[in-house]
């Protein structure tokens, strides 16, 4: 007999291995920040005891979710301005809050929020893009979130930034400041093809080469971004990309709703991953990506929540639920992303696309025990039939009972570990005080 | 000073009247079943005392959410078949359960965990289609919650009638023994133009002259039905029934997804009440409707969650906020169907589509008392900077904590306060044994 750190039973549990085995009754086993087995509790009691033995009845176990595309900090400007077009929405709101307001500490208290309301919807790793990264780095280690930090690159100035040169020599500081780190893996953002020049974007590439991190960009979010490249460039954003020598399988590129049967080829061909964000798309009247065709040419699609400004939360629940009832539709065929391809997506497939994928995204020996508990004595989700159409379209967030990061508990019973929720809530109310 | 039996208090009350005014520290007096006064704490401390004060800091109060279309029952079918062609999950999965399964003792059984969902789910009244509607109306008065509850019409044979004569008859007799009841409505229910001729439809609206009750029907929700109404009777379903003289403000037209001017003017010229399902719809590949357009022309357009079965919940902050998001999409405008519009339709509007406009849907003097309070001290709906973007964007049924319907407090941090919340999932576990 072996001792384990914990023992995580649960009625069911998804490893979301190869296979999308389901395993009634069954027991993950975390020794130190890694699972050690998985199997039926009743195997699993044969070979391992622990003091802790959490879940149980009624309880489903899975990995941790993962959001591939957000702006933590943003999430102190959540509802500041709503049902606006986009142009309004951005320049007149988003803009001004962000020139006046951002800053190391905004970024260090709003990630910790972020943080918060991630943790408690089951998300246990995001890949961001912002500004000051270093704060969002040290507030995720804090609360204690395993995390891509994408560091920004525009071409012009900003609060963080002069220019294309001196984000570049911030970004490759952040990289080798925090390269070796268990938690945060650091990443180069460069905004978008309209917001960086193409030097700009080959320097980001090599700077990606040369320390072989992953690149967090947003691709044809909107129609006019297509009209702008290809009228700069006459050709439209993915193949201009491509052009550049800019797309391979270290790439996240994020929206993707404007594309056609060859850029979709493009990245398929380029094994470029893509971060889907069908809830900031559909209320910025952005378009709604082509998710099913993107699936069928075999690209690994996942799900990005966008930042809370525009969504307005933090919850890949909500994602998978939206996701796959408005591709349903638009599709006009009830058959498209089925519940267990969007719990695919979210959670083996975006460690993969994040160059995670030995690490986290499954519960399987050897990777970090990163694992949700979720509570499925409600009434919402009763009577069960699947759990994968329980956690698909009727989980919420507050199901969320226990997540486990890199083999330390830090959400028990819905309350954060690691820090004071209550005081992460208040700073955010000191600041909204000041912002409007 | 008077005496109140509950004062309930909030940061910001919203009671939905005709300006949609918001009151900050806002309080709501109730007397019995009544709303006997609304207004700003302070000036209601100074006229009245209560033993009872709910509610109080980061807390919002708001009428009871309505569901203007589910079949409750359903309920116990959710989650059994997903991500299949409508006409093999209808025929293959559903019916079959239904011709299996249904009863009474099945509905009462079932309504009671729907009643519970809802509730939780800040939803004080429903509007109900389905069969053994006393059983129905019996568990939802148990549970505390107010429904209008229309008693299924179709032209054939199902386990709950022999054909039209016999629901007709045994709608009459459900009308006459709830007539007067004070929290059920008794309604009529043809479930379709296809599944009911035009000499049933002519007898089910004297039927609701007769007795001046609502009429519940499911109109155009998918392309087929149009195809099938026009090639029988040579119109489109909405002028069909125009011409049959079945329009009128009594009636309450559930999906309405394809409908072209000429119907929405049709509507709108009778003071047709529609539902709208945006989740059931999408999931189903149904189509989306023209909601801006319905709202355009005047039509009062609600939300309705449909069955468990096809959603998979029974959630209106979730249909609020996929509806405001899907609609900004389709219409590639940002501005549509805002959260200030959503909750107006949730609300208010709901209840005058099902005539309780004098009843329900606003914190009014000499309204009922169906009234929630949310629980704003959320990481998810912090910072706060606009109250109706955080309820229709940000806010989840889990932040649902206070329930009073009629005066009764029915749900009381969280938990059901007139039955047992564990016994009810235990039966529907038993069910679930059973059924599959």
């Amino acid at each position: 007999m072996q001792k384990a750190d914990y023992i995580i039973r649960g009625d069911y549990v998804l490893p979301m291995d190869e296979n999308q085995t389901v395993i009634k009754d069954g027991a993950v086993v975390v020794q130190g920040n890694k699972i050690a087995d998985t199997g039926s509790f009743d195997e699993i009691s044969k070979k391992y005891f622990s003091e802790k033995i959490v879940g149980g009845k009624n309880r489903a176990v899975l990995p941790g979710l993962i959001n591939t595309h957000t702006h933590a900090a943003m999430v102190y400007f959540r509802g500041m301005a709503d049902d606006l077009p986009l142009k309004e929405w951005l320049e007149e709101h988003i803009w001004p809050a962000e020139s006046r307001w951002l800053s190391p500490e905004f970024v260090s208290d709003a990630t910790e929020l972020a943080c918060l309301e991630m943790l408690k919807a089951g998300i246990t790793t995001y890949n961001d893009m912002y500004f000051f990264e270093d704060a969002s780095g040290r507030a995720a280690k804090k609360i204690g979130m395993r995390a891509v930090l994408g560091a920004g690159i525009v071409d012009f100035q900003t609060i963080a930034g002069k220019g294309a040169e001196d984000y570049l020599s911030k970004a490759e500081r952040f990289i080798k400041d925090w390269k070796n780190d268990e938690l945060i893996v650091p990443c180069i953002a460069p905004h978008s093809a309209y917001a960086c020049g193409p030097e700009t974007l080959k320097k980001v590439k090599e700077l990606a080469d040369k320390y072989n991190v992953p690149i967090h960009i947003h691709l044809s979010e909107a129609q006019w971004e297509v009209d702008d490249i290809e009228k700069k460039y006459g050709k439209r954003p993915a193949e201009y990309l491509h052009d550049l020598g800019f797309l391979d399988e270290k790439i996240v590129a994020v929206h993707c709703v404007w594309l056609n049967d060859k850029e979709i080829e493009l990245l398929a061909r380029h094994n470029v991953g893509v971060s889907h964000c069908i809830e900031s798309n559909l209320k910025l009247s952005s378009g709604i990506a082509p998710v099913p065709q993107m699936l069928k040419s075999g690209i690994k699609v996942t799900f990005g929540t966008d930042g809370a400004a525009s969504n307005n939360d933090l919850n890949i629940l909500s994602e998978m639920s939206t996701a796959a009832k408005a591709h349903k539709a638009i599709s006009n065929d009830p058959t498209v992303l089925d519940a267990k391809t969007a719990l695919l997506m979210a959670t083996r497939w975006s460690a993969e696309v994040l160059g995670l994928g030995n690490v986290t995204g499954s519960l399987e020996k050897g990777k970090a025990a990163d694992c949700v508990i979720l509570n499925l004595d409600k009434p919402h989700l009763t009577p069960l039939y699947d759990i994968y159409s329980h956690i698909v379209y009727s989980a919420m967030a507050s199901d969320v009972e226990t997540v486990f990061v890199n083999g330390k508990l830090v959400l028990d019973e819905g309350r954060l570990c690691t820090a004071d929720e209550e005081a992460i809530i208040s700073k955010a109310r000191e600041w909204r005080k000041k912002i409007k």
